[in-house]
């Protein structure tokens, strides 16, 4: 049984769907030693979020972005936190939605991700920042 | 403790929301053997997703298809990702939203899930075809 | 390695969204004495979630409930489970859209959690009554 807590920082993006599965991958060469285990990574902010989805084509991200918007509208009649703009409030609402960690299985050294699977990072500021992610590997030694 | 992982191959469903829950058990009868630990499974695909919800009334499975439909429209306006058809790129959102992986603790031997608890696959293409699980289950033993 | 696992009874809550982070902490003493590892929380219902959100304004927990009654409305016209009253059927969907389950990072005795991260517990129901948490914590003692 082996353990390994790293914290990995993500340089500012601009708002919208980003994929960051390599970015990850590289800042944990210890997945390589793990025969079957779990990686657990969690945004530590209430404004980004992660998810897994479409690893290939940009037109995805981008309409994740626009369904976001849509269904999570700037200056709606119901919003009360505006101190912070108009995308805040939003920000808050869809990092909840899209959830803020992940965990992904390891089997034989690698993730066991499907084909057509990434990790995105989903920035829901304007201008949100570097970000930080706490990952958390276990699992048995190969 | 002891680890165990292993794909789980999901037969095709039509479009809609499905309870699996016996489906997961009995193919997992390690989980007899298990005093406290966690089971963990992820969906391998980006347009299906994995739920915890009410297991009993069908109603509720085909209003969560109906709430899915109307919250993430096909033909919407801002769509781009059009060329797999109208159903493709709504699933890839609804696959974001209700996510591709649950966590779920396991308890002197059973899933220590509430009494109304179960597990759904939600298929979000008409035609999804079969849907593959990597299940991960660990913990200490009985 | 080291494993916890606990029910924590929770005290009946109005329809919104509620902080219980010190609730969660001063449950599991044993966090103490992890050096890393993670916390798994399930609620055991299918009309309340568990979501990490902004700990610091009550505003924002105000707008999660507005959006959300937005998002999922009530006495829409394509809901057919209604038997249980207006209120049960948006909290299934609702529930699954924030999700049954948290998993948070522990490092030093602590949760490794963002300065604004704080746990919610998101009860849909008008009157959901108690609700309850498995608390499942493993990692490498200190």
């Amino acid at each position: 049984m082996s353990w390994m807590q790293r914290e990995i920082g993500l340089s500012p993006r601009p708002r919208g769907f980003h994929l960051i599965t390599r970015e990850v991958v590289e800042a944990m060469p210890e997945l390589g030693a793990i025969r079957v285990g779990l990686l657990h990574l969690l945004i530590q902010h209430t404004s980004a979020s992660l998810a897994l989805n479409e690893n290939a084509s940009p037109d995805v991200r981008r309409d994740f972005e626009a369904w976001s918007d849509a269904a999570v509208p700037e200056r709606a009649r119901y919003w009360t936190h505006t101190v912070e703009g108009p995308d805040d409030m939003p920000a808050h609402v869809k990092a909840a939605l899209f959830g803020p960690s992940l965990m992904l299985p390891v089997s034989d050294g690698r993730l066991a991700l499907g084909t057509w699977q990434g990790i995105y990072l989903c920035e829901h500021r304007d201008r949100g920042g570097s970000r930080s992610l706490v990952a958390t590997l276990w699992g048995e030694p190969s």
